[in-house]
């Protein structure tokens, strides 16, 4: 959509192969990648230019398998039925205590938010109240702009300049994770305080942002480190978990982390657990779908316990989530066979506004990363959107003449009166004077009437905007409930007019919070475009499955309408990012490619027992920076290939040399200790540089055997395989570096993430993305 | 637990693999199996040995790899990219129409049940009603067990003598259809006629049974016929979806419908989608998941909409499933933290009621497979199974003095009054004169005080065993509605119980429908043990999700405390079948076998290019009988392993054979047809045996190229390969043959499933299962 790029060659280079390419891929075809990462470090230039169709070198992958070397299979060997009993019953422990720590995190939010808002609602009605008769309430708006702009500046500060990895949702870096792509930084304990800390801050100041996605990152971090055992930030290792070490492990526990967050922030364990099996799994293993339905129970239930506890009414179990959609009653709202060509309708609106919404969005994003990319930049945009929204808000109110009577059982709790009469409030200030979450609940359940239509048009079309111009900022904040918003008001303006069309108002068209409901569903489905998890999300949170068939059809509608204008505002994020992300399966139309095209070659292989000296150039060498490379019988000539043997990667030459596991040619050092998995497991996951690692010239001279450390069986693929079937291979092992051997068995060339990830369908059919050092 | 038998050598033979071995695999260590069939054959043996611990060689598995040939590949590559998208439309359609015929299958099922069932009762009531003052109410007893046995005598019939295996519910068959086994004659039209009339007898005859299994395994049959576009047993070919004729495809489409039979049957299309999952998925693809997903919908839609046609209410959408448990309201029926505790307790005796149920039924199908396997014994057991049904029944009814006042707005159908009072009814006749199902809905919903404990405890006695006794009679029937029922009425005495010692008659704990409800959830966990599946299904059927998460605390406690003891009744039942299934990993301390070990070696292998009369005669080779053979490069010598080109199937051999695809040396015969895929589509999936192709003492000595047919990638995985890394490609990618290689891409031997499924974790840490032909 921006800019064209030229098509690189085939063997161009990436930073996961050991494969080397002569040719340098370019970025905009003019200027070569690494140079313009340098200058970007020297100094930041004023436009960024960007390209979307770029699959970015810098993202690695994660290794979802395990590499079963002579270590890691004399361990297994070693370990007992109790052991394996053991284990298992660590992982059910460690998915408890992500539950819980989750669910605690989910109460803070909730508890220091609801302090926060409820302390600067309180002081802007009072200053409110004490204007409005006296005249001069600018100075009111004035107030509100500020408190909003200060709240926001605190929590854009710390994203900006601390963790800028903690911005948006996190949604779609756990979606990448769980994809099986290292976001660096992504899931540190940093990350979540500062997720956390800022989701405080633009909640409570009065962003149109929700803070239900950020559980979903938060609940992935808690996970990530709960199952380690240990904190490398803080330094401390509690010697616990450490057979959990490893990617294959820790991605398994960050799915239950993301399931635990899903569950808190909507009260919703099955919504959870689906939504982390339709992100992250290529594989449905029986056993880990229990632990993280297990994480997911605890999680909701602890939220649940504390909120009652903060609540004053301990053990009554009914708050599960962050957002509560509140009781759907199934006597007065069902809905009948010829309301469901409306739902589709409405489904299709939503499919509609959510591309809107994307597009501006995706617009904003490409000039955001070309203008606005230095942090302090990026806090005043923050901020101003936070002063802006006060504005706005003020403005709707200040010129809305709905009034509406002061019921004393209102869910108000902060009613405005404004220049209404006495004993009536402005009906506007429902939803603009009010933290999001309890805004869609009063257009959910508040009764007929309570605001005319004009108001939840003008709100529709403003928030929309606001919603639009928040997300991406870089505070940290999620989009699902200024989604629900948009669609609940506009939901509820679609039942208003039927109910008006039809002049009947008690039938059962009358009843607008129905309508508020499924508009909810389907701009949040036009907008997200997630699928099942989403529709047994809504399900959940609204306790009530009676409405379960019309939100699926709703979000079905909203996804094939949406998805026929532009992808999913998290894909679309994604693909900005130019992470090489792998769909599900190969485009359809791939068959022609078979892998020794869409390999990286010629491969730079070690030998069996490989000189120290020739290991270290290999790693030094920064202009290829692969990450694994093939073990191979004897190079006996470097353009032949040779017999393949086993594959060995990076971080573990990277321990091997730190430890010196040297075979010296002359005298056999036999003190040498034995290296240990438990080595391999300390370094994880921070392997240092090899910069770090200082190799005398003697020792560049010694001999290292890698047998006992490459993992002496590794995936291989002939190379008339055809690309799907590639793919699928690759999808459903979660592989990182798949060989590619002739019918002799010897290496040709090696396929990896990009590699795969480089194809997908465009418009005019099947399109390759350009790789660089972005 | 029953027979102990010596474990056989490594090389035993399989029908899956090219691999021929020395040694016969010993039934029972002392016959050979294949007389044993032969004798079985001549005439019955009064008792047949069974032996549980053995794999059966007479399943074969399903390719769920596409066989990527060159045919495949060129017509992929002929496709552009809107002939994909016309099939992914297709795929949609096939679903739409997979659950349009299944919801109108259940709803046939659900009228013509009502109907037999409201004559008879209708019938008996009449008789019983005459002769309670009279006396003789033995002409009544006698009247009652004519009809039941009557009703069941032609269910058992059709299915005894017609189609054994639409016996049982079908979900243990659906379960290995979906894990990749062939289950003959499972998806065949014959079986799904046998299966509706076998549910409506079964039902319509009283037996303690549920019309909701068969519900599953008809979905998965309509889905194996309609995709297909033909049937093979009608001779009918539409000539439609042509392109969805192989065992991927099919198996996608089964999927769905299992998922539309559980839509229909529970009213639970997000549950039908999760239960497809956690049985057969190894992957889980997106755009499947959507088109389960609708297949779904549409099949509770389509059942909704005819019952609300049926009912005179046409669009009124409140019947969603067979089952109904009416509505919880949450205002009324909430749960409190201390409640928790019970509920867990509550579990727990779910999980040792439904393990003791396992374990009798465990033994009594032994007891069935020994001495009641001849047709004319199945119907005569069934037939007395429903007399003795009616006749306790009867007894209980006749002895109980538990009479309640009529009410008028009472959800009873047929109120007996036998010696109550008038304006009274019989209590018991609640729950032993109605339909299971009706029956699960009084005890949910009924007033507090309906039933006296005495009552509900006989009546959980007398219908445990009953129920216990009529799961594996040769009636189509399933054990979802008696176990629910057994759960509910145990669990409503837990609940009058607890009322009547805290002495609170007004408080929460006086509703007796709410421990019903969980009674009712503990004891199906402890029956058939499926997990998440489960917990959505009963969310769903309740329409309420206030109560999923005590379900689910329910559900899992249920499944870890039966576990303890027996493996859930749908296991036990495959486990006696012999049945290889896959679970999802392989056993823990199975890391010291490797691939050497598990593969059936030596491999029989067959050359690029072959002559006809080797190939007739390795297919004739019934003592094989193998079902994939390895081509390869040249057999210099049959020891020595020969260098891998590719992979072709018995099936593709007989097509090619069948369609005389030969090449003659002497003169090339050009105007031989070029066959193409269609010839494999038409023949799939009863491709016709070696014996009825004839080839002619000429046709011998002609040669046949393999080049084009076969798949010149099969997987591969090196000889030292450890098993749970086999295991762990083979369950992923849902292979049915993979190659053992050495270093130099040479063929040493064949890994098929039922080398896998043999490893299986046993009391004593790793056992062995033996191969026979069973």
């Amino acid at each position: 959509m921006a800019n064209i790029t030229k098509k690189v060659s085939w063997s161009s280079r990436t930073d996961e192969s050991g494969a080397a390419g002569e040719d340098t891929p370019l970025l905009n075809g003019s200027e070569p990648p690494r140079r313009s990462r340098q200058d970007s470090l020297r100094a930041r230039p004023k436009e960024i230019p960007h390209n979307e169709k770029l699959l970015s070198l810098k993202y690695e992958s994660l290794d979802y398998d395990n590499i079963e070397n002579q270590l890691f299979l004399e361990e297994e060997r070693r370990m007992g039925h109790m052991n394996f009993r053991c284990l298992e019953i660590s992982r059910w422990v460690i998915c408890g205590l992500i539950g819980f720590f989750t669910g605690l995190v989910a109460c803070c939010i909730d508890i220091v938010v609801e302090i926060l808002a409820g302390y600067k609602y309180k002081e802007v009605k009072e200053n409110i109240e004490k204007f409005t008769e006296a005249g001069g309430l600018s100075i009111s708006l004035l107030l509100w702009a500020v408190l909003n702009s200060a709240f926001v500046m605190v929590g854009s500060i710390i994203v900006a300049f601390f963790e800028p990895v903690a911005a948006g949702s996190g949604i779609p870096q756990i979606k990448c994770y769980l994809n099986g792509i290292k976001i660096p930084r992504v899931v540190r304990l940093k990350t979540l305080l500062v997720k956390v800390f800022g989701v405080i801050c633009s909640v409570a100041g009065g962003l149109a942002v929700g803070k239900e996605g950020p559980m979903i990152h938060s609940g992935a971090v808690i996970a990530a480190g709960v199952s380690q055992g240990r904190s490398t930030s803080l330094k401390r290792d509690f010697k616990i978990f450490e057979y959990f070490r490893r990617d294959t492990e820790k991605r398994d526990f960050v799915s239950a982390g993301a399931a635990a967050g899903v569950s808190a922030a909507f009260g919703a364990p099955v919504g959870g657990v689906l939504f982390s099996l339709e992100e992250g799994a290529s594989f449905w293993n029986q056993m880990l779908t229990w632990r993280i339905f297990f994480a997911s129970m605890i999680s909701t239930f602890t939220l649940n316990f504390f909120l009652s506890v903060h609540h004053n009414t301990p053990g009554e179990l009914s708050s599960p989530g962050l957002i509560n959609f509140g009781r759907f009653d199934s006597e007065t709202m069902t809905y009948n066979l010829y309301e469901v060509p409306l739902f589709i309708a409405m489904g299709a609106i939503g499919g509609l506004l959510g591309a809107l919404f994307n597009f501006l969005n995706y617009w904003l994003t490409i000039f955001r990363i070309r203008y606005v990319h230095r942090p302090c930049l990026q806090v005043m945009e923050a901020m101003l959107v936070a002063a802006v929204t006060a504005m706005v808000s003020f403005t709707m109110m200040y010129f809305s003449n709905d009034c509406q009577p002061l019921d004393s059982n209102s869910s108000e709790d902060y009613p405005l009166q404004l220049f209404c009469a006495d004993g009536e409030y402005n009906s506007m200030a429902t939803v603009f004077f009010n933290t999001p979450e309890k805004s869609v609940r009063s257009l959910f359940h508040n009764q007929p009437g309570t605001s005319s239509p004009l108001t939840l048009g003008l709100f529709t079309l403003t928030y929309f905007f606001l919603a639009c111009w928040t997300y991406g900022l870089a505070v940290s904040a999620g989009v699902f409930i200024p989604s629900l918003l948009i669609g609940a008001a506009w939901g509820r303006l679609c039942g208003i007019l039927l109910a008006s069309i039809t002049h009947s108002s008690d039938s059962m068209w009358a009843d607008p919070g129905k309508y508020a409901l499924i508009g909810a569903a389907a701009q949040l489905g036009g907008i997200v475009r997630m699928t099942i998890s989403l529709t047994v999300i809504m399900m959940e949170a609204t306790g009530n499955v009676t409405y379960g068939f019309p939100i699926m059809l709703v979000l079905i509608t909203a996804k094939i309408v949406g998805d026929y204008f532009v992808e999913g505002l998290y894909d679309i994020h994604i693909k900005l990012q130019s992470v090489p992300f792998l769909h599900w399966e190969a485009p359809a139309t791939s068959h022609w490619l078979t892998a020794r095209e869409v390999m990286s070659s010629p491969v730079t292989c070690l030998n069996r027992i490989e000189k120290v000296g020739t290991i270290v150039d290999i790693l030094s060498n920064t202009s290829t920076c692969h990450n694994g490379f093939p073990v191979v019988v004897q190079v006996a000539n470097s353009d032949e290939p040779a017999k393949l043997c086993g594959l060995i990667l990076r971080s573990q030459l990277i321990v091997l040399l730190k430890h010196k596991v040297f075979v010296e040619l002359a005298r056999s050092r036999l003190t040498m200790r034995k290296l240990q998995l438990k080595d391999f497991r300390d370094a994880y996951p921070r392997f240092p540089p090899i910069q770090s690692i200082h190799v005398s010239q003697d020792e560049r001279e010694c001999m290292m055997d890698l047998t006992e450390f490459m993992n002496p069986t590794p995936y291989t693929v002939p190379e008339e395989t055809s690309l799907p079937r590639v793919f699928k291979l690759f999808r459903a092992l979660g592989l990182r570096h798949l060989v590619v051997v002739n019918d002799e068995n010897k290496v040709i060339g090696l396929v990896t993430r990009k590699d795969l990830a480089r194809y997908h369908m465009g418009k005019h059919g099947l399109e390759e993305l350009q790789l660089a050092q972005t």
